[in-house]
């Protein structure tokens, strides 16, 4: 999508120099800084520290980790896998890239098997590209739906939580996939952005690449979207999902439950878009089965951002003995979901539903 | 309540000076610095800017200014009562100090008004201090009847959002003060702390409070006490409220609608704890009629906290063209909410309930 008017995807591979190319994410929206990476601790790294982030890139992102871990080392295969796999509990994506490379790479060794990750590590990102851009164009009809009947047809007011956009995928992204496509029809859009605490991806990544590619959209704080609702100023939420069940329960940024909630209560559709990958048919019931990362106080107790020099600053916010918790997802039921938006259509969310969407059988 | 060992309130008349202190507490948790207000200008910028908020507290600082007013200019009774009306719009205990001092004041002028401005705003003083005592020692008993039918009394798990702490008012607080005292007794209690974006006022303030009181805490972000009520993690929810509506509806700060679901969700108690002086029996539906105050921008694009070298300091989160939306207040519907602690005793959330409490009749 588009940064300063030019073309972009989040994480590319660079021929010339043989290296992998991504946007720094933890360094927008002030700074648009790439990153390379080159070896298995560069990519482990990225991923950790959330400098890619988002379910699908972070499968594409390890992909390229393994190519980089291979080239290196052909004979760790096991190790390196292990430790990607390590770097994020939740995204079921992380696996279901790992398991693509593993069955396309079963058998090879040497250059045979380091040149089959890479072209394997390239076609999951291109495979992401075409998933974002068809669940784009599936949830594009639900928002022209909702659009066309909406009284006195000013602009879809969507409200959306933390960053499922281009930049949490290869291209395009989930739910701003859906926007995106939406806005490219001629429906005039409206983003409610959540800023999505601790790490204010809403603020610092989904209002940036809104703006970006030209899509209007006002940042609030997480706790504002249930007023928001009650006053009639949201038309459909539409969030991204790292995992959702065989039962249509969908697991996304801590905080998206709420949201949910205020959609159910006050009648007005809710929507999760999600790549049928991430669709974890080997689970039911999300609260009990999904597990959630719990991550470093400091993201709790700590803000990031620019300060009156223009220099990235962090800011303790609590006293400096304080204790804090931080869960970096929740699980959002089945029962407070209008749908689930796919690259193969939209779909309830429900076992009946979603089992047409399930060719592990 | 406790600070380093010692009891302060949160506002006192000091007679050798002839001033007002109060404790800043827009420099909390960092430093604990006391202000001193020697005129209305002052009053207002104290009230306006938060160094001194929750609506308790508003109110007697409110009165407080009017003494400080009348005592530079005993003619301007009718402009200094507009231009501290004008501070904040929500909070109802505003308008209610002022009326008391209006009726208190009446046909005075002079030395004697001057006088009777101090002696009032002293006496609301006083009386929100024995007020917050009484609403703890109700909801107290609420505490510890949940405490003694938990399944392996393990300590009671009660989440708030915001400040509802005795900095928000004289002394004791109304949802914390219901903490304290059932502490006090013995209850084994633990707080989950919402950090209550956007001015953090849970992060800066509870926590702070709590911990310099003893009460055992832990901080989290907003989009958190979902997935914990989920979990079993929280027994209670206790919060203020800046205005109630005779009907039982709960005007707090925004979010506040948020967990209030949750909580009804999950079958988790939800309680708001209210000096009666707040219920406002003039208004039925909080939705419809509670004016909701909107704040500025930069509450949402900046936060405040110290840097890595103590300095406080303002970080931009979002890009710098951003726009943003700051609603300060949301309304939980009545029928989200278990009970209504007031120093009257506890009360359901509704008409027939709560009218034994409407004394304008």
């Amino acid at each position: 999508m588009r940064v300063q008017g030019k073309d972009y995807q989040s994480i590319w591979f660079e021929a010339d120099t043989l290296s992998v190319k991504c946007i720094d994410q933890t360094r927008l929206p002030h700074e648009f800084s790439i990153l390379t990476l080159n070896d298995l601790a560069a990519t482990r790294v990225a991923i950790t520290s959330m400098q890619v982030r988002g379910a699908p890139l972070i499968g594409v992102a390890a992909a390229y980790g393994m190519y980089l871990a291979l080239r290196e080392a052909p004979d760790c295969y096991e190790s390196a896998r292990a430790t990607l796999l390590a770097t994020r509990p939740t995204a079921v994506n992380l696996l279901w890239a790992l398991q693509q490379m593993d069955s396309r790479c079963a058998g090879l060794s040497g250059e045979e098997l380091v040149q089959k990750a890479l072209s394997t590590a390239q076609k999951l990102a291109q495979d992401d590209v075409r998933i974002c851009a068809s669940i784009g164009d599936a949830g594009a009809d639900v928002l022209e739906a909702l659009w066309q009947v909406k009284p006195g047809k000013g602009p879809l007011n969507v409200l959306t939580h933390c960053n499922a956009g281009w930049l949490a995928t290869v291209d395009w992204g989930t739910a701003l996939s859906v926007i995106y496509k939406a806005s490219a029809r001629g429906v005039p859009i409206h983003v409610w952005v959540d800023e999505t605490r601790p790490r204010n991806q809403g603020a610092a990544l989904t209002c940036w690449e809104l703006s970006e590619h030209g899509i209007a959209n006002t940042l609030i704080v997480d706790n504002a979207g249930g007023h928001l609702m009650q006053h009639g100023e949201v038309d459909v939420c539409v969030v991204g999902s790292d995992r959702t069940t065989a039962d249509g329960d969908v697991c996304n940024k801590v905080g998206t439950y709420l949201k949910a909630l205020a959609a159910f209560d006050n009648h007005i559709p809710f929507y999760a878009a999600v790549p049928v990958s991430t669709i974890d048919f080997s689970m039911s019931n999300g609260i009990d089965e999904i597990p959630i990362e719990l991550r470093s106080m400091r993201e709790v107790t700590h803000v990031t951002g620019i300060n009156e020099q223009g220099v990235l600053t962090d800011v303790q916010i609590s006293h400096k003995d304080v204790t804090a918790h931080n869960i970096g997802f929740d699980v959002t039921p089945a029962r407070l979901v209008t749908g689930i938006i796919t690259e193969k259509g939209v779909f309830r969310a429900n076992r009946e539903s979603l089992q047409a969407l399930n060719t592990t059988d």
